[in-house]
């Protein structure tokens, strides 16, 4: 603002280049106009001078300033020169890269684009290969009874001899989900900062798996590890909605290629460990081959705002509670978590953790002393009805209204130990995910119907992911010769290449990656080569188990349409039903309809017989087969569906 | 977003740990509570079996899964120490200081704090020192008559032999504004970039001091300069509202100070030259003992859009503009006005530049190669009446609705060669400075009466400034030891104290500084040492001359009081008037009143010589200084105000 407000005071000076002065040097580069303007000048100044004789005095000292452009400083010009290349030079770092090296990289994502979640990559010299993440994801409302997705891993299977290592970046469900489906088949040595391979152990553990864990090799950020021979990998702590995350810098002979993993730029992280800005910049400065960098946000124009920034927001409303808190909110955000526990602390409450993913991730958390409370502050569920209400800190999942989770079973008094009150004050520290609004304003009505007072301002709640300055940040400081954004549905990866373009990434060295896709990157391009197969592979989480393409088809079939059971007696003589058939339905008549629809059918089935071509009962499976043909006719032009049919019939 | 998603699918999974389980371990570590919850989860369990028989087949399988902690993986926790001491190491880099060494430096402000504007700071070994920029402000309201203010050379005087150099940040007037009225009295070498250097030349010029010019060392970027013997500099390429400014990376055997010059951080700067980043962070790794920082926008919480982003909005009211566009804004902001051309050129419109400044900065832009344009896209202000007013683009100063800027005499119809038309579109690409609200307001009432449109839309401007979110990224960057900040008046240095204490420098690292007080910076401390002599000349722009403090503090009385002058002659020999005295004021009452108050002075000055004492007709003096008592009270009484009262008697 300082030169402004200089600026505008200068302004208000009497303007003293309108002066007539025969100094004045000619030039005619456009726009100085000088000359014209003199005689105009004149006129105006001879004007106000009669206005305001006093003026005079002040006036009189006008003529001393020459007027007129400086002649051009050769030596300064030379600089301005000079400069121009220092400037090409920190910009263009990549005139670095070994352009005679026939040295190239393989990226094929295998999950993680054109979805989200899934996240795995492979990355392959010539002879050896990585794995970036082996992550899960999670079925949409149509995969009836599928838990989890798994990554295909036709394509790891293929270069299973290749692969050195599995690199993980962060210990979030979408990036170590699917290593025990994975081990399960082929093991790797897996490499990781502690938090991602604890939770990888934990898991480990859970499917039979202990022995795996002697496959970990924790490392330490800031050192560069040989993994194979033709990897150099270095962790760079990066903040994110969870702890003791990971960018990565991977060098091969092609260069170095820089992965974010999942990240956000965090002035003022909780455990006050920021972003290791200054490793990117160390390896920008160097020249970047290739940048693969986080879209999540890629729409979102304001920064995202620091975890920290939750704090002043749980204060207030935790400093406004008159009877407990119960506060609900993504479990695997420790810092979230501790947070709400230190306002917990400040406010004279125990702390009573409920829900299993919260308590395991708490517990991680303490174990391993990534946070650390004393024990007295938590108490059991139990204890909590006998304890004064303003006492109370709960610190439970539920935050997107889930049916089954603890605060859902609160809110309808399903809960054994927690029955609502209208004192209560449930604070919902997250934001609705698209297609949560209605379980959660169902929730919403359940809490507000028993009495409580619901917060969820937007404060109370930050993403863990960059938004646009902070993907313009990070794509100016690692300044990257080709550019690859991940972690993104078409729209966001799209999104993300524009703000690069912005930054000084030409189009052409940017390509947009789905699942499958081959890209081979070298010193001098960038280039798809191959497609190999993706896929998902629906996992039962029941069982572990691996479940099949087609029975996943058949429940989308089952859920949709229903299903017709019919079984019908026929004579062989006779060619007619030998009694009535039974005809089951699922999901396609109310119940009190279910005679009616019998009927039907029955009818149908005495009309398909009478009609019926003598030499088909004979041949059983062709009955069938055109019985369910005229049911599925008849049951189209009444309602619409195509069920499933299931035609038996027995001949006698 | 994906680990919330998953997280909240993974709620709306029936919560498997909730099955009895005897293989469950026993940990007293809360807060796993899961041993107490077994009995009432059991029975949760067996009403929702009783409720939902179908669900029989799902539950079987949830016996499986063992619950309960993991053990701790010593490895795994080894790491996790490792770690915490990496991070130590990253974020306290300050350990490779030298801790052992007796050197130090002195830092005195002159000017730029507890002010905006004139900043100059003296850096200082035990025998050598350097200027860090020398920069003029502008005067108060109240101080009539003056333009300028340049700071106080006096301890500059004190150590001028110890002075090896003048380091120059960027090309703003109060930073470089007083440079001849040092170079008038004392020269040394002075280094900069080459924009800089070409705005000290023209003034140089100007004021007739053209040899001058043999002191500039232009430098280039990136390089470090050896300047004497104990300082070593990098000039670091900053983003800022004017081209080519730098933060100076100053390093000494005390260690490195970093002087961030004013700044913001623009990602998309328009001319693709970014803040140099990298080498901030190149210090920071290295340990940097102090920062000093721009605290300008401390209290602005939302990022300093980049200087790109006004590109939509001028496109937007261009596209819309239906005769001329008139575009006001800062002159030395190149790049607004380089902007502002581009969309002129883009709707065909020739350019005409008004206004001194205006075209002094674009011409040296365009001298230097800052910015290109051809020559034919310039029109004089005569010709702009014989064009076609779609065919026209008006750049020009007043934006601030200084009274005798080129927009403001349009807007009144008294500018020779542009009178506004309805049609006519005017585009202040500029904010209102606290202060100028008013004239701004007067000169749009104007242009609105002529009929012309304004735009003033936010968008059309943005900062030069860092906001809090900038100063944080470069608190991190640079993660200094000891933080001055700098740039501001006190609440402004004030919060960015607070944002360096968020952003993990120590409050007893932090000292807010005021002009002239010398700090003292070692690598073990930082502590205010000695005041110096400061303050500030005041320069009338129309000669370039100083003016002693003692006629500004009559001006204000003249300006705010008025003055009562009165020539009264007396008898000796009677002690009575021999004639009306002679009355004349300026400022005090209107004219039309002139002649009742000269009648009543008149009475009093008759009152005054009746009740004389006798003695007194041979002291002229005090007999002025008795009757100057005997007005002052009567006007006071009666108007309230103490004007100059200049009596004359003449004893005959």
């Amino acid at each position: 603002m300082a030169e402004e407000k200089k600026e505008a005071q200068q302004q208000s000076k009497p303007q003293t280049d309108r002066k007539p002065n025969n100094n004045r040097r000619n030039n005619n580069r456009k726009p100085n106009n000088n000359q014209n303007r003199q005689g105009a000048d004149k006129n105006s100044q001879n004007k106000n001078q009669n206005a305001k004789p006093s003026n005079n005095n002040r006036n009189k000292s006008r003529n001393r300033h020459k007027r007129g452009p400086a002649p051009v400083d050769d030596t300064l010009k030379s600089f301005v020169i000079k400069n121009q290349e220092v400037h090409k030079q920190r910009l263009n770092p990549h005139y670095k890269l070994n352009l005679d090296s026939k040295a190239k990289v393989r990226i094929t994502p295998l999950g993680g684009l054109g979805e989200i979640g899934g996240n795995i990559a492979v990355f392959e010299t010539d002879n050896e290969a990585i794995l970036i993440d082996v992550g899960m994801s999670f079925p949409d409302e149509e995969m009836h009874g599928v838990d989890i997705l798994v990554p295909d891993f036709s394509y790891i299977r293929e270069i299973k001899d290749k692969i050195v290592g599995i690199i993980i970046t962060h210990a979030h469900e979408d990036h170590i989900g699917a290593v025990p489906y994975l081990f399960r088949e082929m093991q790797f040595p897996i490499y990781g900062t502690p938090l991602p391979l604890a939770m990888i152990g934990n898991k480990f553990d859970e499917h039979h798996l202990k022995e795996f864990r002697k496959y970990f090799n924790p490392v330490e950020k800031r050192k560069v590890y040989k993994i194979g021979n033709d990897f150099e990998i270095e962790w760079m702590h990066m903040t994110h909605s969870i702890l003791d995350s990971s960018s990565l810098a991977i060098t091969t002979e092609a260069g170095t290629i820089i992965h974010t993993g999942d990240f956000k730029i965090d002035h003022t992280p909780v455990d006050g460990y920021t972003a290791d800005l200054h490793r990117l910049a160390h390896y920008g400065d160097k020249g970047v081959l290739c940048l693969l960098s986080d879209s999540t946000n890629s729409h979102n124009p304001a920064p995202t705002p620091s975890e920290l920034s939750v704090a002043p927001a749980l204060d207030r409303v935790f400093s406004k509670a008159e009877g407990r808190i119960i506060l609900s909110t993504f479990s695997s955000n420790i810092h979230r978590v501790y947070q709400a526990i230190q306002y917990g602390i400040k406010y004279g409450r125990k702390v009573c953790v409920i829900g299993r993913s919260m308590e395991r991730n708490i517990e991680v958390a303490l174990q391993y002393d990534y946070i650390k409370f004393p024990k007295n502050i938590f108490v059991d569920a139990d204890e909590v009805a006998r304890m004064n209400d303003k006492d109370v800190l709960i610190v439970t999942t539920g935050s997107q209204g889930e049916a089954n989770s603890a605060l859902f079973r609160m809110s309808i008094g399903e809960h054994r130990h927690i029955k609502i009150k209208p004192s209560d004050l449930i604070i919902l520290s997250s934001r609705a995910i698209p297609g949560n609004e209605g379980s959660i304003s169902q929730m919403l009505n359940h809490l507000q119907k028993g009495g409580a007072k619901v917060a969820m301002d937007r404060d109370l709640h930050v993403s863990g992911h960059a938004s646009m300055e902070e993907q313009k940040l990070m794509l100016r400081l690692v300044n990257p010769k080709f550019f690859l954004p991940v972690h993104g549905e078409y729209n966001h990866v799209m999104r993300h290449k524009e703000t690069a373009m912005m930054c000084g990434v030409p189009e052409r060295n940017i390509l947009l990656m789905t699942d499958g896709e081959q890209i081979e990157v070298a010193p001098k391009y960038m280039r798809k080569v191959k497609t190999v197969k993706t896929g998902k592979t629906y996992i039962d989480n029941q069982n572990n188990h691996e479940i099949e393409d087609d029975i996943v088809l058949d429940r989308q079939k089952l859920a949709t349409d229903g299903v017709v059971m019919m079984v019908a007696q026929v004579s062989e003589q006779t060619g007619k039903m030998m009694d009535k058939p039974k005809v089951t339905t699922f999901g396609i008549v109310p119940d009190k309809r279910d005679k009616a629809f019998a009927k039907e059918m029955e009818e149908i089935i005495e009309n398909f017989l009478i009609n019926m071509k003598p030499g088909l009962i004979g041949s059983p499976k062709t009955l069938e087969g055109d019985l369910r043909q005229v049911v599925r006719k008849h049951i189209y032009r009444k309602m619409k569906k195509y069920p499933l049919i299931v035609p038996h019939i027995l001949i006698h």
